[in-house]
């Protein structure tokens, strides 16, 4: 089924990117969650909650799992949340007394949000590689082009004379900001346990969380389960980003039209102009800067999330937020294409 | 790959459905496609611009042929559409004379827009039925248990009593409404050509048009490339539809919190907490009611349609319809479930 | 204080619209309500639920009462409706017998939404006479200019010649769909009582609800407290019309950025560069089709209105439609100018 | 007029936030744009651009200048802008030789951006002190009741006991962290002439501009004409504290409707139902956070801002941003209210 055009047979090669989709498969999820069943067990073996046996265990059974999706599938529609099925299933395998060790002390969401953040950590790696990348193409045509004469234009009218280097620092700087920031973000582990207190963990619930966290190369936080500002700051983060090069594919599609300011070598073909070079990429980039636009609200929506943990204002984030880093994925890979395409600038 | 909750392994369980979603299936797409190049063809055949032989060929051609979607993929990304890559496929299947008469007079937005016209006709009959099974669903409510005391809220503050009658009425009319909307809607054809003026079909081009609609069943209307209402209003209704019925499932959760003027059957599980029964469907219909809510201003954003044809506009179209057609989909799915698992309702 | 454009001392020169302004000022609302009050309480007197010298006491204090706004002021803080406040001014200019029969059987939603409803059947006409001039406008560009060839553009890139008439079809059919539309709107009168059942009316209730929409001329529906399809279909249609004005907008400011196919008369100054002329109105209608279509989310989200009444969703829709009908006036006026300052279109 | 609830003479009672909104009062901008206007002289005549007998001029009357504000709006109707003809005013005021030396080197959106952030700046002190109040009034709550026991709720749903300081924890510490940003949060100067590129000013160009910014104690950037993450930062800021004052007000409303783990002293009254007592303030803050929430998306659709100065995508900006402000003023103001109201919590 295709009911996204990231995951699209064939709108995906324009819309999609592979890279950063695959942190969002289902097999990823299942890896990150079994990762953090691990880990917590490890953790709680450190500090004497569970024996070292039951923790090795389960980690060596989570090492090799592959729970039944299709039982997932049909679990999901009536918990909501994919983990007690997913226990069940891992309870069933790890066996014995283990088996009941697995878990211990999490709940869904701190299982949910952890994978997420593992997952948005490694996303958020590739995404400032490629804006350095992207800086070092807008590096390259300052070199080649930036001393060349532009006309700037103000309210959609040539206004005065400016160079290419001009235009160019308007297009890199904030993505050097975006850059810095993607290196800065904490991505923090979720661990609180059903209602947030950690209530079975007793006086090693701190210990442990720091363990976790440590050991899942996290940021160790203190529970955040009806506290979404750090999706929030992530979800804005992105559309900044998306943003920033919707405003660069909206200049040369602008200096496309044109004409003699700009040389691009792309531009896709139409079925009814053969003629016709059309500047596909810096459009697209403006498609995908107003939909990240459009759901950034969504994820404020969530917000409001109400008591320990609102079903309604979670589920919303999931439907959202992972096509606002494919999206944003996508523009930093077209912004590339873009930046490839441009034989001259300015005159 | 599963950028999409509706379409994930395990998450489509909760959110998706696949009865509608397969309308948005790449090959139901292709499909539709190739259906519109038939009857174009046919269209063509009956008012003498392209030969019978021509025609009877493209549709011999075009009911079995199946595309190279791997280079539809690769083509998209360059043309930003897929059909001129379809269309160079299609051609070297039809071969001979016949084959520059594919497509002809056409251009990619008719076959498009057309497409989705066709598969959005289908899929809001589904939606159109599915409302009819929740009055009925409701009526027995009624049946049941519309004498009952209920005791009514305004801003969340016990009002006065009213009967359940007086609830389910609040929860039915609209969608009553919505209904006979869906059953009104019509579903017109996108004929234009290059630019939006059939250049190619002299004083043919109306008839030519009224042959296709008719042959599609879909409403012959000028073309409307850039003129979006069509698709604003259809998001607008999907988005009413979720919206109403997030309102039904916002009550019924609000009816669970409180405890004695329901009794509901199911409820999901918890990892952390066994004994919970928790409304899964009530909260996720308000999760989908203000998903569909966020796009909405997607598609009216689209409204800007610069020119003959907007990429950045149109664009942004496919990344959101499908999937508020699903969620409202998933919407009249999930509010069935929650209707069949009232198993009381005041007092 | 100015938080608005729209009331802005100098920015409303722009973006206000003085004649639908006026139909959302505190004064046309406390009009409208009194309008209610002496209404219903003529209506209840038809049907023998107030005495007719009640009603006609009530009717005489409304014809000239003017509330201390202050007063109001201070009670909406603690209300969070401006009702009780009046209502308790208004007894207390009524006096006497009659006091105690003012505002008999309605809450405060029947006034406030019943107030809405017949400013916005005002509204509305007035934006469909500006459609009409509008469309008048384009009527007479057509009759100049019609024949005149432009080039088309499809994806930002010139595509194939077409006639001025051609894209003045483009943006006139929309306006005449949605002044048609304007036109055939139902404004219905909200009355439910307390909680949707009119519960102090007994059996004379729905006789009562026809005779109050008869004469306040609004269409006679059941109760819509908690239903707001009404609300949100209005808002959609103003936003598709100011939608389809922004694509008016945009395709003037690129035919004015390209230079040779369009004489505009207009245009703004700029303080640092003196030579220009911005096409200001043009940019405008963008700024106004995009505002509007973000608006319509919030309305779209209080369509999740829980229960009898929800104080949280009905206060959100407050917040947001009286801006959208300005903008979408503001959008009509622009429009004209727009219109207006063009001195030819096409070669 | 009143198109705003914001300004509304007894809406704004329930809505507004006087303190915060006259930081966007046509004065204050007015008073700001001069500050500016007579800052830019004396840093020029520190630089020996201008005289030091000019800028004591330009700034001597900026310290009493009135303008004509109905001029100004009928300028902008025509200009988009107001600087133009205020400009002209004031080089009127001023006079002699020093009358062309009035705003030289800049543009308008120097004088606009700056007057913004320099009321940005002095607004989100505000808000960090009321951030600070009602951290206090938690601390107090904390200290009264923290270790009474509260239900938790999941998925609306009862699930375990926790403490109220549990629950007092999830209110708070994001608001902690949000004062933090409001107090590090940059305000930079906005100054780059006609096109960004200080053109006239030649070497003297970045010396200026510092002295420009120190006097105005504002950050030294460079221009961020066409660069608007600072605007979306701040706004995304603005909807993360309304957002989860909004869950801290949905949170109130729940508790309030379930009865007995919480003594509400306040509430507003019914015009039906005089016996009620409603959480209007808590009901407010969620409306208030949805309406953030939608708002934020039209600043970030601002982010593509075309070329060296969008008029489109900046107009867009003044209609949302000051709204943002107040909204987010008005949450804290109705978040000490609602503290207040607490007169137990929790059992």
């Amino acid at each position: 089924m295709t009911a996204s055009v990231f995951d699209h047979p064939y709108l995906s090669g324009l819309l999609g990117d592979e890279e950063i989709s695959a942190f969002f498969s289902a097999e990823a999820d299942i890896r990150a969650m079994l990762t953090f069943e691990t880990t917590l067990a490890q953790a709680e073996a450190e500090h004497g909650i569970v024996s070292k046996q039951s923790a090795a265990r389960i980690a060596g059974t989570c090492a090799t799992f592959q729970p039944d999706v299709l039982a997932l599938r049909h679990a999901v529609a009536t918990d909501g949340v994919v983990i007690p099925e997913l226990i069940r299933q891992l309870r069933k395998a790890v066996g014995g007394d283990a088996a009941e060790k697995v878990h211990f002390g999490a709940t869904s969401q701190d299982v949910i949000d952890t994978s997420l953040m593992l997952r948005l950590k490694a996303a958020s790696a590739v995404l400032s590689d490629r804006l350095s990348q992207l800086l070092d193409m807008f590096g390259k045509l300052d070199t080649d082009y930036g001393s060349n004469h532009l006309m700037a234009h103000t309210r959609m009218q040539a206004a005065i004379p400016i160079t290419v280097a001009d235009r160019l620092a308007a297009w890199s700087r904030p993505l050097a900001d975006y850059r810095q920031r993607l290196n800065a973000t904490a991505f923090p582990l979720q661990f609180g346990g059903a209602a947030g207190t950690l209530d079975k963990l007793g006086d090693k619930a701190d210990a442990v969380r720091a363990a976790l966290a440590g050991n899942l190369e996290l940021s160790n936080t203190p529970q955040w389960q009806s506290q979404r500002a750090i999706i929030a700051d992530l979800a804005h983060l992105l559309s900044l980003i998306s943003g920033s090069l919707g405003k660069f594919g909206q200049d040369i599609a602008l200096l496309a039209q044109g004409g003699d300011e700009i040389a691009l070598s792309c531009g896709g073909g139409s079925s009814a102009m053969p003629h016709k070079q059309n500047p596909v990429a810096a459009e697209t980039l403006v498609s995908l800067a107003r939909f990240n636009a459009v759901q950034l609200s969504a994820i404020h929506q969530s917000m409001v999330h109400e008591q320990e943990r609102s079903g309604a204002a979670w589920t919303l984030e999931w439907m959202i937020l992972p096509q606002m880093v494919i999206a944003c994925g996508a523009s930093t890979r077209l912004a590339q294409t873009l930046a490839t395409q441009i034989e001259r600038l300015g005159r």
